[in-house]
C-alpha cells in the first residue's frame, strides 16, 4: 500500500532543496523537527504554494497554477487534478485536524493526519498508514513552540527528526494557492456531508482563482473561502446508481445553501461568528459528477463573478 | 538519430514506478512483456492519461490536462505542444496499427509502429527506427493473450523481456485523455490524407475537451470522436506555400465533411457501419496553419459545443 | 545567496541534454563555449521556447505554455509566474546588454548580465552575483563570432568553457515564446521606469499570447511587441502604501502611452526609426497590482483583440 507520507515529502522535494528560488525557508525546531516557512517571516511565492498544496495532497494530484478571467478580471487561478480522491482530498488534504496545545491553535492537514487517524472521517476511508516519516500542513501566522511539535510528533507517531511541517498564513500567497487547491476537497467533503460514500469516489479536478493577498487574517479567510463558494468548480468521477445522484446534485454546490449570495465577510458581520454559518455553504460554486456506471453526468450551480469582484477587490 | 521507443519508454517511467500513485498496475506476462493496466482492471486517472498520450507521443510533445469552457459547461480539456510533429504523431501517435491476431483485436499506436514500419504512411516518414526497447500502446477492454504479446514481438523485433505494453479501454479516463491528445495527430493526419506533404509539417499544439467515461464502448467511441470534431482545435506550423496552403486550409476542419453537424453516435446508427462514414470527417473542429516560410495564418472551422454537449450529456 | 547562473543552467538541461527532442543542437565554439541552437539554423519548438525562457528567467519561475483565445482566434500563449521578480525578471530577463562588437549587434539577456552588472539597473536591484558558469540569451538571427564570444567570457569574468549561449531570432518560435515570457518583466520594467522601487516587488504573473512565427525580422519584433501591447496582462504583488499605487497605475499599461491604438509595424513605418516610439508604450495590455501591505488591488487597461488580430493575420 502507498505511504502518503512519502510520497507527500517526495513532491515537496524542490521547496526544501531550492528554498531560496521559492522565497522560502527551511528551520530546524530544537528536537529536530523540519519547519519549512512558506509565508510566515518570507515572502512564499506561486511556486511555494504550488508545492505546499502537492504536499497536503500527498503527491496525488497535478497542481498547476494558470489563468481565468472572473468577469472583467484577469486573474491567477489554480487547476487541480487528483489521482486518487479519497487518499489525496480525505486522508490527506482536508484540514481536520485542529491542533490545539497551550494556547497554539493552527488547522492541521496534509498525511500526518492518516497517522494520527482519530478523526470521524478516518471511519469512512480505507487507508491505513504506516509511515515512519510525517509531514503535517499548518495554515498559520506563527511557528508552533517545541510543546506543540512534540505534541504533534506523539500523535503521528514519528520522531521530531522525521516530522516535516509546511507552515504559511492564510493571507500569504502560498496560503491563497494552497487553499485555492483544495476546490476537489471541499467537493468530496460536501458529498460525504451529504451521505454519499466515499468508496464510490474516484477521480476530480476542478480550477478555483487564487484569492489576492491581504494582512488581514479575517479578511484573507472570507476572500479564500468566497474563491471556492463563489469562483470554483469541481468535476468529480464516481460509481453509483444514477438515482442517488439525481437526488443528490443539487444539494452539493454553494447556492443550495440558505447562507448563499454573501461574501464570507458579510456572513460573518451578520453572525459574529464563523461556526453559526451554515456549514453547508462551503462547496464549489459548480459541480458536475459523471458516473463511470452509466456515463451519465448531473450538474448543478454557476460561477458568480459579481460576489467573487467583491470580495477580493472591496471599494 | 532520437530512437523514439527510448524517448516514450523514459516518458513513461513515472507510471511504472508510481503505478498506485496513477491508479494503474504493472504486470509481467508469461515471457517477460511488462502489461501497464491504465483502466482494465484498474481505475487509472487524469495523471496516467497523461502519461500515457506523452508514451504514445514518445515523449514528443507536452501534454497538459486544464480547463475550458464549452457554452455552459466547464470540462476538463487536453493541452498538447508538439515539438516534433512527424516523428511524434504520425511515426508514434497515429493509431494505424490494427493488431488482429487469433480472435483478439485492437488498434496499436505508439513508438513501436517506428520498428513495425509496414504501414503505407512510413513511406512518407523519414525516421527509421532501431531500437531493442519497444512501447506498444492499445485500446482495448481486454489484455492480449501471450500469443498476440508474441507476434507483436516478432513484428517489432523485440524479446518480449524488452517489450511495454500501455493499456486503457477507450471508455475510460486513461482512454478519454489519451484520445483527446490525439488533436494534433488528427489534424495533420488530414492534411496528409488531402495531400499535403508530411516533411513541410514543424511543429503544432491544441486542445480538446476530455469526453465523459462511459461503460459503454460504443458510447466512448461516440464521445471521444466527438472531443475533437466538434470540441478541438489545432494549430500547425509548416514551411510552403501559401497558395497550397489557400487552397488547402477549408478542407481540414471536419466541418469540410458532409457527415459534419451530427453526432458520432447519430452517424453509427445511421450507416450502421463504422466504414461507411465519410473518413474525411476525421478532423479538429478547427483548424490554423502558420506557414513559416510567409507569416501568413490561414484558419477554417469553429467550435460546435452544442452537437458536443448532445454528445458528452444525453437526454 | 542563490546564483542565477547555477540556477538558470540547470533549468535548461533538458534543451542541452535532449537537443534532437526539442528541435535544437548544441555546438562548441572555437575555444569551447556551448551555443545552443534554437531557431537560427534549426527549427526549435514550443517545448525549446519554454526552456529559453526559464533559462531567461533563471528558473526563477514557472512558465508554460497553455491556449487563449482572442476574439475569434483560439491562440497558444504563455503562462509565467514569477517566484522571484527582481531577481528573474530584473537581475536576469530583461534584455538590457547590448552587445556591440566588430560589427556583430545582438539584445543579450540572461544571468550573465548579473556577472556584467554594467547596466544603470543594477545599482536598485539587491542580487550580487558571483558565479564561474554563465547563461548569456541572445535574440539574433546569426550565430556570434569568437572574438564576440570572447567579449562577452571577459566582460562575465568566465572562461569560454564555462559559457553557454542560448540563441534565437524573433522570428522563430521559440523567439515568439520567450519574447511572450517577458509579460511580467515588462510591467515591472515600466513600473521601474515610472519611479515604483524595485525592491517593493515581490512576485508575479501573467499571460500573453504567442505571436504567428514570420521570416520578416522586422514584422516578427512587431508582432511580439504587439502580443504583449495588446494581448499580454499582469500581475504583480508588492508591498508599499495605497497612495502610491493609486496614482500609478492608470501609467502602468501600453494604452498609457500615446502612440497606443496602432501595431507596432504602424508605428515604425510612422516614425521611421525604432527609438522614436514613445517608450512608454512598451507594457502589457492590462496590469493589476495587489498591494499585500493593505490586500488592495489596482487595475487599468484592456486587451486589444482587434489589434492583435491586425498584426498577428493581416490581409
Amino acid at each position: 500500500m502507498i505511504s502518503l507520507n512519502h510520497l507527500a515529502l517526495k513532491a515537496i522535494e524542490p521547496l526544501v532543496n531550492d528554498a531560496e528560488k521559492y522565497g522560502v525557508s527551511v528551520l530546524k525546531s530544537e528536537y529536530g523537527a523540519t519547519i519549512v516557512d512558506c509565508g510566515v517571516k518570507v515572502p512564499g511565492s506561486y511556486g511555494a504554494g504550488r508545492l505546499f498544496a502537492m504536499g497536503c495532497l500527498a503527491g496525488l494530484a497535478d497542481v498547476a497554477i494558470t489563468s481565468t478571467t472572473v468577469g472583467e478580471h484577469h486573474l491567477p487561478t489554480v487547476w487541480v487534478a487528483v489521482d486518487r480522491q479519497v487518499e489525496g482530498c480525505m486522508a490527506s488534504q482536508y484540514a481536520g485536524w485542529a491542533i490545539n496545545k497551550g494556547g497554539y491553535f493552527a488547522m492541521g492537514s496534509g498525511p500526518a493526519r492518516a497517522l494520527v487517524s482519530t478523526e470521524n472521517i478516518f471511519e469512512h476511508i480505507g487507508h491505513k498508514e504506516k509511515s515512519d516519516m510525517a509531514l503535517v500542513c499548518l495554515e498559520s501566522r506563527k511557528y508552533p513552540p517545541d510543546e506543540v511539535i512534540d505534541y504533534i510528533c506523539a500523535k503521528a507517531g514519528v520522531a521530531p527528526e522525521n516530522l516535516t511541517i509546511l507552515i504559511a498564513p492564510t493571507g500569504s500567497i502560498a496560503g491563497s494557492v494552497q487553499i485555492a487547491a483544495r476546490i476537489v476537497e471541499t467537493a468530496i467533503h460536501k458529498m460525504h456531508e451529504l451521505g454519499f460514500k466515499l468508496e464510490s469516489i474516484l477521480y476530480g479536478c476542478g480550477t478555483c482563482p487564487i484569492a489576492p493577498v491581504t494582512p488581514d487574517d479575517m479578511e484573507a479567510i472570507g476572500r479564500t473561502n468566497d474563491s471556492v463558494l463563489y469562483g470554483g468548480w469541481a468535476k468529480v468521477t464516481v460509481d453509483c446508481d444514477d438515482l442517488t445522484l439525481k437526488e443528490l446534485v443539487d444539494r452539493i454546490p454553494s447556492c443550495a445553501s440558505k447562507d448563499y449570495g454573501k461574501t464570507f465577510g458579510e456572513l460573518y458581520r451578520k453572525y459574529g461568528d464563523f461556526y453559526k454559518i451554515d456549514p453547508l455553504l462551503f462547496s464549489p460554486a459548480v459541480i458536475a459528477v459523471s458516473n463511470i456506471g452509466s456515463g451519465k453526468t448531473y450538474r448543478a450551480g454557476a460561477l458568480n463573478p459579481d460576489i467573487l469582484s467583491k470580495s477580493f477587490f472591496p471599494g
